[in-house]
Formats: C-alpha cells, sequence, structure tokens
C-alpha cells in the first residue's frame, strides 16, 4: 500500500518562495510517489488570528491557488479544508487528556511565544497546538511527515502522543516519521535568515515579471562590494543564496565571478532575475486559470475535504472502539 | 418558547442521595417546565480516568439508569452522550483560541488541583475543562444552567467565552444564566461535609433495602450522645441533615426530641431508614425495569443523542457562517 503523507500549512497569506523552496517543491516531487494529504491549516491560523476570520477566509483561497499553481495536482494529491474535518477536534480533545502542560510548555514554539507574553498570558489554544498537530497527523494515518529542522520537535510530540494512545487503549494509531527536507530555510532578500511576508523581504509566487525585477533590484547584496572590481564575499549575500536555491547548476560561477570581481552585482541580478522569472511564470498562468474559476476551485476543496472527511471517519470509529466509546456498536 | 435547561454529570459511577439533592430531584421538577437536555458527560469523565476507559463504559450505562430510574423523563428530556457530538469538541477548541492559560488556571476547580499537583503536570485537557464546559453549554443554546454555589466560578466563564465570542464574532451564542438549586450539597453517612462514593460515604439510588438500614445504621451521630436522655446537637449530625432533606415537614420534632433527649438515635434512624426507602423503593423499581431492557434504553440514549446532534448541526452552521467558516455556502 502506498504511505500517506500529511503536510500543509496555516493559511496565514499568500506563499512566497521560501515556502516553495522549504516545501512546496518536495511536496510536488511527493506526489507522483506518495497518497499526499495537504492541509489548509485555518484553524489552526485561529491560534492567531482569531479576532480577524474575513483575512483567514482570503488567504485559506490564496493558499489554495498557491498549491495548485505550483504543480500539486489534485488528482494525485488530497487537498483540505482542517475546519471541515470535525474528527481531528475530537482527537485534539481525546489526546488532551493525556499530555501534560510540562510537556507542551517546553516544545520549542511554545517556549519561545511563552518568552514573549509569559505562559499565563497565552492562549489556551496556542498552548496545545502541539496536540492539535498530532491530530492533524493521526486523523488521516499519514505515516510520513516532511518538516524542517525547527519542526523536528512537534513531531516527536505527536509520535510521543501516538505511541501513548496505542499502549493506553489499543494500537490503531500510525506513528509519523519526519522526512528532513534539503534546505528548508531561504533566506530574505533583506538579509535576514528568513523571508517572511510580515518582514516585507519576500517574493510571493504569484509576482509579476515587475515586481520578480523590482525586489531583486532593491535586494541587499554584500555591502563590501561597491565597484564591479571589488572582490565579493558571495555567503552574506541573499542573491547568492537564491542562485545556489534556483540555479544550482551555475551556483560555482557565481561564486567565484563574484570573489575575483568578475561579474558585477547588476548581471548577477539579471541571471537571477530571469531564472525566478522562468520558474514563476508557469505558475503565475496557472494561478491565474484557477482564479478565474472559483467553481473549479471550490471543487476541488470540497472533493478533496469530503475524501478527508471518509478517513477521518474511518479513523475515529477506530479510536472509539479502541477507547470503549463505541456504546452501541 | 420553551427556555433550555442544560444539566447533567461527569460518568464516573452511579448516583447517590447527594446528586438526588443536590441536582436530579431538581431536573425531574424542571423536565416539566423546561426543555431540558441531560448530559452524560464521558468525555469530561476522561479528564481523570483516561486509563479507565471500561469503567466509563460502564457508568455511562449506570448514570443513565439512575437518570430513567430517578423520574427523568426521556419524553420531556433530552438525555444524551457527549462524545458523540463532535461539535462539542468542536466548539472546545474554537473557543480555546481566545481563552487564556491565566483565567482556567485562577478558575477554582482547577486552581484546587494545580494546589495538589501543580499547574505543569496538570494535564491540558484538566487545565481546559471550563472551556468544554462552555461548549457543552452553548452547543445546544441552553439559557439555563442548574448549579451549586461551588460551580458558579465556571458558569461565569462560560458567560464570559459566550459574550467574548458574541463579541468577536456575531451574537449567535446563548448567555447562559445560573438557576442556584437551595440544597446543593449532602453530607456524607461520616458526617463528611460531602457524600461521595469514593469517600465510602454515600447511600447509592439503587440500594436494596438491607443497604439502607445497614448504612443508617452505621451512620455517625451526635458523639456528645451516649444514652437516650443525653441532650444531642442535630447540628453536627448527619442524620439531622437527612431529616432537613427528606422529611422537612417533620423536621423541627426531631430537632426538638433530640435536644430535650426525647427521641432516642435508633428511633431517629428508624425513622429516616423508612423515608429513605420510600424514597428509593420506586426508584429501585424503575431502575430494574429498564436494567432488563437494555434495548430500551439504548433507543432513550441514541435518540436523545440525535437530537441533540441535530442541534448541535445547527448551532455550528451559525458558529461557522460567524467565524466566517462557511467556505462554499
Ligand atoms: S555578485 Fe552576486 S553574489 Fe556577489 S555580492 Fe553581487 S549580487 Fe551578491
Ligand atoms: S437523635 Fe437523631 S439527630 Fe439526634 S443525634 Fe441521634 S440520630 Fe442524630
Amino acid at each position: 500500500m502506498t504511505e500517506r503523507v500529511l503536510t500543509g500549512d496555516r493559511v496565514t497569506g499568500k506563499l512566497h518562495l521560501g515556502h516553495y523552496v522549504g516545501s512546496l517543491k518536495n511536496r510536488v516531487a511527493l506526489q507522483e510517489q506518495y497518497d499526499t494529504y495537504v492541509l489548509l491549516a485555518d484553524v489552526q491560523a485561529l491560534t492567531t488570528h482569531f479576532d480577524k476570520p474575513d483575512l483567514i477566509r482570503s488567504h485559506l483561497r490564496e493558499v489554495a491557488l498557491d498549491y495548485l499553481a505550483i504543480g500539486i495536482n489534485p488528482d494525485r494529491a488530497t487537498i483540505f479544508v482542517q475546519s471541515m474535518i470535525p474528527e481531528i477536534a475530537e482527537l485534539t480533545v481525546l489526546f488532551s487528556m493525556f499530555v501534560t502542560v510540562n510537556v507542551l510548555r517546553h516544545n520549542p514554539t511554545v517556549k519561545s511565544e511563552s518568552k514573549h507574553s509569559g505562559l499565563d498570558d497565552m492562549y489556551y489554544g496556542f498552548l496545545g497546538y502541539p496536540v492539535s498537530q498530532a491530530a492533524d497527523i493521526t486523523f488521516c494515518k499519514a505515516s510520513i511527515v516532511p518538516v524542517g529542522d525547527d519542526q523536528l520537535p512537534h513531531l516527536e510530540l505527536a509520535r510521543k502522543i501516538v505511541r501513548r494512545f496505542n499502549e493506553l487503549y489499543k494500537p490503531v494509531l500510525v506513528e509519523p516519521r519526519a522526512l528532513i527536507s534539503e534546505m528548508p530555510r531561504l533566506v530574505g532578500t533583506d538579509g535576514n535568515a528568513k523571508m517572511s511576508k510580515s518582514l516585507g523581504n519576500s517574493i510571493e509566487l504569484d509576482s509579476t515579471t515587475e515586481e520578480i525585477a523590482y525586489k531583486i533590484k532593491r535586494a541587499t547584496t554584500d555591502p563590501a562590494r561597491i565597484r564591479k572590481n571589488d572582490p565579493g564575499h558571495p555567503d552574506v549575500c541573499p542573491i547568492y543564496a537564491y542562485h545556489r536555491a534556483f540555479r544550482s547548476s551555475e551556483v560555482s560561477e557565481i561564486r567565484e565571478g563574484c570573489e575575483k570581481g568578475t561579474i558585477s552585482c547588476a548581471a548577477c541580478k539579471a541571471l537571477i532575475t530571469s531564472a525566478l522569472e522562468q520558474l514563476i511564470e508557469p505558475t503565475r498562468e496557472r494561478r491565474a486559470y484557477y482564479a478565474a474559476r472559483p467553481d473549479v476551485v471550490d471543487d476541488i476543496l470540497l472533493s478533496g475535504t469530503r475524501r478527508a472527511r471518509g478517513i477521518a471517519r474511518e479513523t475515529m470509529e477506530e479510536v472509539r472502539e479502541a477507547m470503549s466509546l463505541d456504546y452501541f456498536g
């Protein structure tokens, strides 16, 4: 039987090149090999955006368009909406019975947040984020979860919860394993270690030709290079990082040209601009195609969600039986 | 329109006279006047009994039998199973987004527990107990919740959650009000302030004639009364508390007889024994009737749960719409 992969994103905005490098590219490859489930995590987006529900609604659609645009194939992959799978909420509530506050607050993501706001001021749902993530993974019995290094502790906790459940009741849940992607993080155009819309240093997957050119033009380079002949330090330059990520075959030429001062930053940027345009152009077109056909997108999301729901029901039946909650047979 | 009342019990064991006095008697009266919903709280029982699921299964049935035995009328009241209403879990997850850890840990029940085990060692689900209780109340839009004094803070928190939801999104949830019952607590046969099965000082609603007699015989009385002529102090005697609870019209005679030393403890106990037998006898018979007809009980619980589920679905639709989570109309 084909193994199932669970991936997905909190729907907090359009996706950008950082998402592409960190996960989307990998997902497009994974769908050829695995039964791929792609979660539109709207409930999880509520943990930080509960007061902006309209935003979540529009973001959900944007992210779905990004998925289809980038090449997630709805005939191969199941794209579904988290809030429409009540079984995820049911599992979240059941798992929360045997996970202590202690374990949750020491989860790195939760911990770094609690440094800012303190455990007390944290929202209860945010503290339980890893529990609901365990529910996301287990409801569909995914055995593989592609993650970046930074999310490994989350997955480890999900594995713990599964083991605990299987031990306490019956071994009906599947313990997921991590599939660590090679290059999980893309630097922002300002040189910040993380590309992020909220930092204003991102290049969105639906950027126009002009937007790409403009953002690359404005991007930081090695500040030590004033003139073309100055030797550059590609390792401090986001443009070099983009060459590595998107033009890997030509990357040694760039390093040499930069370090020896034989290529100008303008020329170096022109090369990456055209590479990005080549990458984004078909994406932009597919996106426009789907954006003009909201009914088609609705159908894709509804049928994906229906498929996910069918599996969710089966899993919940097994869970109820394992927990002796199947009172009426 | 008839107002809706929500009541119920965690299914952690057979019910006893303490439950009768504190809530059941009141419920039997309420069902004549209100649309009464009676929750068999099995998920909430998991917060403390997650490792004993088989026990919950059998307790659920015992409590259902107790309800029917005591006179909850399934034609008037809706008896339903919490774990079979996924919308309760969905609301719990949604509410958890905007309730802080701080608010939960200062809830008196949670607080007294955290004194024992510390916040860190507390289970996440236990910390969220008031959130799930708010979901229990709001899913069916109950406007009235009968509570004892000790549960008032729970209800206050549920009211807060409802107000917050209605403010953040749309006013679709009903803010419940407390209906404080007159005599919420019954002393145990050992004189302990609370009758409780786990303290071994309870008289169950299905007790046999012999069990009633035996438990009253063994019950504590005023230790200062050695002989009949010794003046007694009825206020320190559980037997007097039972006279007040179950023989209210004759209670002044008992006080006088005890204080003046004109009634013996044995005679005093005989009076309450026969009153309890009169109370429990029809209960015991109705219980035996239903216990012998598990299919009838199944039907009652299934049809009650179905009715509750219908209302739950309607509420969730409104909640989704209010939160802009109704993506596909
Ligand atoms: S040549 Fe390219 S890699 Fe070197 S500093 Fe300029 S933009 Fe960066
Ligand atoms: S006479 Fe009745 S009320 Fe008084 S001490 Fe004896 S048992 Fe208690």
